[in-house]
């Protein structure tokens, strides 16, 4: 065993990957500890639980995920563009999840919201507000395309919320499916989303 | 114990309710028995485990839901009003499962396609088949709807696809947030997706 903080980083990381490939409830602590090379006394110094662990996992995805958003949402391009890269991004996080793991994972953290969500009052607070700095960050770029004369949002914050409720339904169906390249077609199929907000009637016209 | 079909069915009932709120691997056999009010060894006489059991769940979720498809994508009304209250009625189930079960649980099949397919590749395929079922329901409404001009969808199996990802994204969030109020829009903005994708163009105009 290395450094004590190389323990908890190792414990952080094999619960990381476990959990995203299985889910909370399926991996052990043992397990863990194994996959990591560190010894069960060990985790409970770093961790007073699983529970405990979890949490931090959510944090330290929640902190790729944010690298993430500013590689895409940030930096060069139109804000269209950008939200197309974003898209693209995703879609190809998910083929690197088939090719390292076997099988399309899906996204980490919407795994966890739907498996938490009824069972830990806490972590299911601690994901809800993780989720909503991603829409806040996305409702940003869709305030700048609307600024830039690209896009009409009244509420960027509500078309915000409807897009990623749109990716993660689509990263569900390519975990079933197991297939990465359904993502293919993402960016442009939630850019029409985006436009068709932009010219939607305050209630359904339907009879 | 009553009759043995009795038993049977109690054992879905239980096993689907647990399920639904606290998902597969949380809940184990003695707890649906327990649930069911059946001994542990009928269990085992109409199920030769838990994952057996799973699948005859699933078979269950899927006839409900088959029924509740009939009643609302069939009988009266033009497609698109057929669609909206398609939409209505699963914003209303997800209030149901508060009033009931004190939590939203979400959709047990979207639930249940997040939790099992990196695990178990039968179980992977039933599901996946039981959404394309779902899916290509409604595609044929979108049929129907593009038919009477109220819509111009090229691709309705695509289409519905990409309706029933959002459908399920939005369920994830409501569950993520315990408020099935968040989905009372569900009905209007899906049908504004649906009129965008007959405008949109083959590829992104995005820079």
């Amino acid at each position: 065993m290395g450094r004590p903080s190389d323990a908890r980083e190792k414990l952080l990381e094999a619960a990381g990957r476990l959990i995203s490939e299985r889910g909370y409830t399926a991996v052990g602590v043992s397990e863990i500890c194994n996959a990591a090379g560190v010894k069960k006394g060990s985790f409970y110094h770093f961790f007073e639980s699983k529970r405990h662990l979890v949490s931090a996992v959510i944090d330290s995805y929640w902190e790729h995920m944010a690298e993430g958003l500013e590689r895409t949402l940030g930096g060069d391009g139109s804000p269209l563009a950008r939200l197309e890269r974003f898209f693209t991004a995703n879609a190809n996080e998910a083929c690197r999840g088939r090719d390292s793991a076997g099988h399309v994972c899906g996204c980490p953290l919407g795994n966890l919201a739907l498996e938490l969500s009824t069972q830990d009052e806490v972590l299911r607070e601690q994901l809800s507000e993780v989720f909503g700095r991603w829409t806040s960050r996305l409702a940003a770029v869709l305030d700048e395309a609307t600024l830039a004369g690209e896009l009409q949002i009244c509420d960027p914050e509500r078309a915000a919320a409807d897009l990623v409720a749109y990716l993660e339904g689509r990263v569900l169906f390519s975990k079933l499916r197991n297939d990465p390249d359904s993502l293919a077609d993402i960016g442009p199929r939630a850019l029409a989303f985006l436009r068709s907000i932009g010219d939607q009637p305050q209630r359904s016209s339907a009879q």
